[in-house]
């Protein structure tokens, strides 16, 4: 995503989300900005962050790793830290989880790990768990309760119900993120999987709070498309008052959203999966607290998902945003 | 092993062996001198790096990661390098071995895995492959052919014969390693299990040809003990005769062996090992072609085995040289 007209600005950015969304931001900005900090979500159980959590007792790896990967400074270390085993024992483990693993077990600490991995791979930047807790995340619609990350991203459908979503055990705020908040100039809410990516970041105690109090100008870029059983039919607005909901407070200052029309191509894959591009309703984003601003965000490329042994990576959408162009958006509040 | 009286000398030195040996010459030597390469065992096929070379088709990283981490200037990432999974699927498994695999899969290429890992350990000096072809030691008495080195280190008793070792299938000398014998000033044989860690290096046709050609002057550092079953009896010049006739050439300009009494307690760990002290037959000695050395070599530390998930590293001798008794040893020959 390199950009030859990028300007480096002086502005302090925190993006708040999971692994994939934050990816995406963190890999634009980090053309515009120099003093980013990601805030990631802790309660990833899927996968091969799922099994290192299981079979070792460590924090999560997996969101991290993606963040990490976007803000390193270097190519190589980039793909090394993505690379995917696909033999033997250690099939469908991401390089990076064990890094994060072999080094959490080493020093006994997941933010000491994350510090040496932050050298390791030249980032430019820093990652902060939203909690240095060990969380379970717990979804309940009023009808089920589900328990774990992966059973409520992928499992769960609320048959238009608003669930209820909390943390097991009650998890402190990380106090590192919560400075990073006070002292930005924006915080970011990356696109993300509302009740699996976001929710388990916005419903850590504090943290609703703290983007309540900070001076930072805070701003949501919107899914590109609805979750078939979780957000079916939600519109943009429907998306910043669950953002709103889920974190307790009406901070959003901006909501970003997309205005570009998909290719048949796109659209073809929309259907396959089940998955639907997000409508706007102009009188209610008119109404609303927050400023709006629509712009051309999508990706030209269809993603190919090449992660065919971890089964949450194979059901990654194939829509994406476009990172340079969603940075170019938030940037131009920054300068607003 | 810092020193601080230690002066970096100019010297270019190969060190050649497999991974302990050449860990303590290493560790020892890089207080001395800068210009450091080390060659490096590839038919290793136990333990962690065993179990890689079967399910991923790579080359053994075992030895190649002792050698880095022997001569990377970074404390915490030498320590990551080592660190040995205990738990789940990874159990056994070097950090570092997956560190190798990881970056040889998506290279594709094992020396492409070193250049980037010794650029991510800070590595001062070079690490590499004695050769880059996939190979087997082969090891006949007469009476068995074992193939494997795993077997060939732990397995074999050759009941006094000198046994004829070879690998499969022929490989080619890393012309790499070749050039760097070329242009030292040294060529040192580090210590090491002599059919198991030491002939898989020696017995790559070529090698035995560029030792007898290079200007170097070449040391052999003398093992201080011998292995039940495959060298009972031998002396200090058993030893590097044994060097000589694997590698097939008398190049050999200078013996450097332990005359440090152990301690009873060391004693009694040889002991309980079935190790025993390597004698010095002076009269063989004085009449050899090569020039000798006795300094006091010991550690005084008992090494203590913390890998038990490994059987390989479980096997390993208690009985250790000094690394910077071994590298002041060295140096004299250096500067004289």
């Amino acid at each position: 995503m390199s950009n030859s007209k990028a300007q480096i600005s002086g502005a302090k950015i925190v993006v708040i989300g999971g692994g994939t969304g934050s990816f995406v931001v963190l890999s634009g900005l980090k053309n515009y900005a120099r003093d980013i900090t990601a805030l990631v979500n802790m309660a990833d159980d899927g996968g091969s962050t799922g099994q290192l959590r299981d079979e070792m007792g460590v924090l999560p790896p997996g969101d991290m790793r993606q963040c990490l990967v976007a803000l390193s400074c270097s190519p190589r270390l980039r793909e090394l830290f993505d690379y995917r085993f696909d033999e033997g024992s250690l099939a469908g483990h991401a390089f990076g989880n064990l890094f994060l693993t072999a080094l959490e077990k080493m020093t006994g600490c997941f933010a000491a790990a994350v510090d040496l991995a932050e050298e390791v791979l030249r980032v430019d930047g820093k990652v902060l768990p939203i909690t240095l807790d060990a969380v379970t995340l717990c979804v309940d619609d009023g009808k089920t309760l589900r328990r774990g990350q992966f059973l409520a991203t992928h499992e769960a459908s609320f048959s238009g119900k608003r669930p209820r979503v909390w943390l097991e055990p009650k998890p402190k705020l990380n106090p590192s993120a919560k400075e990073a908040i006070m002292a930005a100039d924006l915080v970011v809410i990356a696109p993300g999987n509302l009740y699996g990516s976001l929710a388990p970041v916005l419903v850590v105690p504090g943290l609703g709070e703290t983007l309540l109090k900070t001076q930072a100008k805070c701003v949501y870029i919107c899914n590109l498309v609805t979750k078939p059983g979780q957000t079916d039919g939600f519109k943009i607005h429907d998306f910043a008052a669950e953002i709103e909901r889920l974190a307790g407070g009406e901070f959003l200052d901006y909501v970003i959203y997309n205005v570009h029309q998909p290719s048949k191509k796109l659209l073809k894959e929309y259907a396959t999966s089940g998955e639907l591009p997000v409508h706007i309703n102009a009188v209610a984003l008119r109404r609303a607290h927050y400023k709006t601003k629509g712009a051309e965000l999508l990706a030209d490329e269809i993603w190919q998902n090449t992660n065919k042994k971890d089964p949450i990576a194979a059901r990654r959408t194939f829509i994406r945003h476009d990172p340079d162009a969603v940075a170019r958006a938030i940037m131009k509040i920054y300068f607003s």
